[in-house]
């Protein structure tokens, strides 16, 4: 594989690395770590590249890759740059012919977010959205297990993302602890904390409910004084169906640290899964002892195996979960590389992206008007 | 003490009973328990009361303990019955001169509130209503907390009350499972679930944060097939002062039993407090160790530690947290009895009643109208 | 019913009272508080006690008490003095016809526990100790399914009981913590830890899973500088039939505050118990979910839902369970006063206080001796 | 790097390869994964491995690899193999200059843990052995935190290990289940449980307190029917300079995965750290509240926040536990590479892993005696 981005203190490219490696099924070979030629360059020595495939720029790389004969040439790029970037560089490697592994949130803007479904779908290469959450083998052992009925039909979803990351801003009435680029609107976007994690609270009810917003009503606040983007919302939802939910997610949380948790009930039972112990998945029904249901056991559906490494009791967590979208997405890769793309994939796609742009528009849209209720629609 | 309400059968009349016993200090003398003499009669019988003061009317028991002189008739009353005979009962033993301690929510509708505030000023008598879970000590630990500033300044709320106890009903296409009296508008009120745990958890909110309600937007639903009132809501809440909020409250939510949970975060640092773990407050702030603080110790605030009764590490739970609100109550009342009625007081009363009842009215405004914020204001 | 000790400003009389009143059936009607008649006095005040029945010591109460007519004198003692005086009342009260409730440890010695199971079977009388925790409700529970053959054949057992009320003794170089009464052989006996904690863990054990000890080998340490008593003890258990054990308990487990905690492994499944969750118990066996019973509900037995009063979700504890043991001996007691005393009654009694004793006996004899193993034999 | 062992199904090669992939700096070249050549091969292929470089005995494998130029050849072996033939293989390697990173238990026996001791001094190499729960960063925490003297003087350690993998075989009255090399005495040594978990317990002991014992008692068992070794043992302890301690492992805990936990009770203070949530450490002290220090916060020591790869909130795991011990092994490795070996490192030694192979020694011949308790010396 190749990289753009991720270069020498970028936290979510290192991330990518390991759970590119974990399985050492994946190597990477080529990369353009930043936008500044010498950064790069001394990045690609930290990863022991050649120094002939580290490059100044993501142009250089796609048309010097491009050259390689398949089989030396990169199978995928990740791309792993801030927002504003990532439709520029996943458009010009699909229409290069190389398959791409994109982090969140997918585009700069719900525009892009269309135009890349279409660079998509006219490439016929491979497109993966790290969301990485759905990468759990718990999270698909509930997934399994809604869509098998077992809890009934599904009646309330309640997920919620607090987060402390920023919060010593609000305090010190500055801007200092998240004065990063995801707080610049020219950079991020519309959106910091709805963009950042908002979406990922939301992947994760759509990937394991499978259900779809209807409406939603949102209360979106910047609580850090100077703050041009939001740092908390809560959003009611309605889904077709009937189902209702709540979701918050806020980087003001004083003492949180990555609290993503989703709880789900039904008419027969309801189950909770949180990021803190990921190991497990809570599933309680009425006059029933509740239940623990426990990665490696073999009483988990297959899926739920197949995306775990180690037997039960010992804990596998982030970056193995990472890694799952890597296997998964890199199956698909493997299938186009052979030409033979095809059948049921278990990653985000390029859908599920679009899909999230929308949702942080349609939060930030309710949020601003005075609707009541901000219909919602797919792209 | 005398009892209206609460004969054979009767959960809540039960734990009001076990409440005021616990300590030793206060007696039940007199009591009328059901609109049915018989079965009046019979629950005194099961509660070794003298048949004399067993009553068949709360109109009667009224009228023969008023005849008794102080000291020998009953210093207040507790009144246990639905909620559409709390007004009435309450205002007769308080134009009597008795004392009242009642159970929530406080009267049938927002009109009879205002009414019963009228009637306790004038009386000059003690009102307490049981919300209970404000009796927990490290409920009350975390008031002081907040009150002191420890977590600075407020920024959101999360308070949440999922029950299981209807969702039977849901499942099996039935009313069966509640089909009580909570389920009837003409004894209820109109509302279920809102007003018999909604008006908890935001009672609770209220008493910790002493945040108080600008606005709200709810979304209220009746799962139930059939149901002429909810049994689940979710209300986005602002604070005056520019705190937000979500408070939800479901009847529906399988498996779960009475899981009231809040979590309060502030500039400062962070708190939960959770029903069912109720010897212990989390306490979190950013680069900091998480803490618990937990019941019996010598560190906590002297409030906390007068309304314990054992040392660390013996749980106390539902039943003494009621119970302090009858002690804390009684002294009010003893109080009142010896003419020297006065001070600060620490148990929900009338205001605290009224609120709820508002608060009521306006979660079920807000969801039945398209305005998206309904402003609320005290009565 | 009457008391001896209690007295101002004592933990465990207090509890005892509360146990009592908490259901409304047990009133306190006569008392020696102390052995200093003045403090027994104002004691008697403080529990509105008619004075006449306020006694200077116990022997005057049971002549006294004696004299009244049956339904009028006392129907049982509750005995919370310290360790050294518990035989010589308890054979008081029971000689002249009077049942008897005594807190744990039974007697002072193991030569007392041996005459007092004789005088409590010539007596004809009711003797309850307690042991507190087998008046948890999900205990229990445990009981029951280990008697059901749920787990299977019991293998392991192990039973902690790490307090850190002494530890400040341990740091301060001084006796100040624990330097009461309990650290002092001569009113205490031979054993501080053991005999307050230890067996109260070793009652649990046999309670629960019915296993009679065959043989132990001990490591029973004084930490505290110039203790002339035991704060910590560690022990193997032999059980008959072959299953193995493990239990410690320990006063100066610094931060830790009463957690009593068992463990049961059976070659079908095992549980667990932990005193500061008392309303759950934890239920796993190999290849399925851990499951969690808790209290209140419909599936569990009837002995568990017995001894519940609220319904699920509503969290009973410490005094709940206390008031459980008194529920449960005053069955007896008042079967003993209308002369048809007989059946199977669930609560302590002298056999499990001189089981108890016996058990004291031998682990310090193993700590002391060199011997490995210690037999261990009922008396 | 190149590894011994580990072919097709193997479950611990894989964790080792996995540990050493992650971090992208080391990387397998070579390997003799299985003792049949041909599965060897295979695997070699499953690994994308160089087939000139796959080989079919260890004995060839040290040949050719010593015959290429420093650079080319494996700078380290992972030794993966059944426990009798650790020694020969290290031995090997080592004596031809390769350093090792080797699979615990260390050796078959004592004598070969004596006589590796000697190997590993005179040949100058490094050689590490993967006690892999020293690897986490909590853990390391916690040894800071002792040595620094937060907890005060240690007074108390209970260490247990758990694990429910064999209990199958107990109630099926078969060996079915644990019917591997590791229940047969003439591959897995005198000890299967504390030979594989009982061990691990008493090196995570010594890494975090730093405590020696100098004797213990002990009682081990084999409950499987037919067992040749055992299954289940506890060890009373007693430290030099006066600490006492429980440790116990079991295979036949049904229900449990792999559940090591330890607690260390000092002066001052105590802590707990629990494989399951091993990004928390539990600290408590007398009269504070609780407190859980968590992994990726900056109030940790130095030591901690290096053996972490990702922010606060990402739970981190066995994996990367497992993978600290090779980076921190590979540290001194690369040192050893460039002629510089020397100074401090943190990863288990031969010295550890001879005092392992002395402690399963002692705990045998300690239950297998009449001894109370067995001298224990270090080797």
């Amino acid at each position: 594989m190749g990289m753009v981005g991720g270069g020498r203190g970028a936290f979510i490219g290192g991330v990518h690395r390991m759970a590119a490696n974990l399985d050492g099924k994946i190597e990477l070979v080529a990369g353009c770590f930043s936008s500044d030629p010498e950064k790069s360059k001394l990045s690609g020595e930290d990863l022991f590249l050649d120094s002939s495939r580290v490059y100044s720029s993501y142009e250089e790389m796609v048309e010097k890759e491009s050259q390689l004969p398949v089989g030396d040439r990169i199978d995928f790029v990740s791309i792993v740059t801030r927002n504003n970037t990532h439709f520029a560089i996943a458009k010009t490697f699909l229409e290069a012919g190389i398959n791409v592994i994109c982090d969140k949130p997918m585009t700069f803007n719900l525009e892009e977010a269309k135009r890349l479904k279409e660079v998509v779908k006219s490439s016929g290469k491979v497109f993966a959205l790290t969301h990485n959450y759905t990468g759990y083998p718990m999270v698909k052992e509930a997934r399994e297990m809604i869509r098998s009925g077992k809890l009934g039909r599904i009646l309330k979803v309640v997920v919620e993302y607090p987060q402390g990351y920023a919060v010593g801003s609000v305090e010190k009435q500055e801007e200092g602890a998240i004065n990063s680029w995801r707080t610049n609107p020219e950079i991020a976007g519309q959106s910091n904390c709805i963009a950042d994690i908002g979406i990922h609270a939301e992947n994760l009810l759509r990937y394991m409910t499978g259900l779809e917003i209807e409406a939603l009503c949102s209360d979106v606040s910047a609580f850090i004084p100077g703050a041009q983007l939001d740092d908390d919302g809560s959003v009611l939802l309605r889904f077709k169906g009937g189902a209702k939910g709540v979701l918050f997610a806020s980087q003001i949380s004083s003492g949180d640290e990555n609290n993503l948790n989703i709880r789900v009930w039904g008419t027969k039972g309801s189950i909770q899964w949180f990021q803190e112990h990921p190991n497990e998945l809570i599933v309680k029904a009425a006059d029933e002892p509740h239940q623990i249901y426990r990665r490696g056991n073999s009483y988990l559906t297959e899926v739920a195996q197949n995306n775990s490494r180690t037997p039960f009791g010992h804990q596998e967590a982030f970056i193995e979960a990472f890694a799952n979208v890597y296997v998964n997405a890199a199956k698909a890769i493997a299938d186009e590389v052979e030409g033979k793309l095809g059948g049921d994939y278990d990653f985000p796609n390029v859908d599920d992206g679009a899909h999230g742009m929308a949702f942080i528009d349609a939060v930030l849209r309710s949020s601003k008007s005075d609707q009541k209720w901000t219909e919602f629609s797919e792209i």
